[in-house]
C-alpha cells in the first residue's frame, strides 16, 4: 500500500533519489537531507502508515522492524558500541513533518539536546 | 526473564512504586519520576531487554508493541489528536540512563527541543 503523493513512498519505490543505508522487505532507511547530527538516517516502513497513531494490531511486526533495524544500521555506520538516539514524532505537538511514519536515527556524537 | 538488579523490572513486578498508565502482557507504561514535559511516560517491555542493540528477530513483536502502545497511551492521556514524541536512547552517545529498553513518551505541549 503506497500513497502516490507521499515523498517517502516515492523514495522507497526508487522514484526519488536518496542515499539508502539499509533496506529489507519491511523497512527502508535513508539519510535525512537536512541532518541534525553527524549521522541522521530515517527508518520508515515500506508500507504507507501515516504515523504511530495509525498502528493497528496487524502492524505490530512492521513497527517492531523499525526498532530492530536500528542495531543493524548502527553496525553499518560503525557506532553500535557508541550508541544513538531514536525519535518518532507524531502530530502537531510532536512536530511531525512528513505524514509517513518515520523513526529518526541520530548518532555520531553525544546527543546535544534534552528530551521534550 | 527479569534482572533482579533492574529498577524497571522491579517496577513491572510491582516491587517498586510507580504510577502505571498502561500495562498488558507485553509492555508496561509508567510516569517518569523526573518529567521533561507535562506528560512524560516510559514504555518498557515486560521482559528484560537492555537496549535496542539487543533486539533479536525473536523480539520484533515485543518491539512493535512498544510503538503500538503509544496511541493507546495518547488516548488515555487525551492527546491523541495533539500528538507526542517518542524517544529511545541507546548507549553512551544516546545518553541511555537505565539499561532496560525504554521509549520515552513525551507530550502535553509542543516539543521544545530540536532533534539530535
Amino acid at each position: 500500500m503506497t500513497d502516490a503523493s507521499c515523498i517517502f513512498c516515492k523514495i522507497i519505490a526508487g522514484e526519488l533519489p536518496a542515499e539508502m543505508v539499509y533496506q529489507d522487505e519491511q523497512v527502508s532507511a535513508f539519510r535525512d537531507l537536512h541532518p541534525k547530527a553527524p549521522i541522521h538516517i530515517l527508518i520508515v516502513p515500506n508500507m504507507h502508515i501515516p504515523s504511530t497513531n495509525e498502528l493497528t494490531s496487524q502492524d505490530v511486526t512492521i513497527a517492531g522492524h523499525l526498532l530492530a533495524a536500528a542495531p543493524k544500521i548502527a553496525e553499518i555506520e560503525g557506532i553500535f558500541e557508541r550508541g544513538y538516539r531514536l525519535i518518532a514524532n507524531t502530530g502537531r505537538d510532536g512536530r511531525q513533518e512528513v505524514p509517513h511514519l518515520h523513526v529518526h536515527f541520530l548518532g555520531g556524537q553525544p546527543m546535544q539536546h534534552p528530551l521534550g
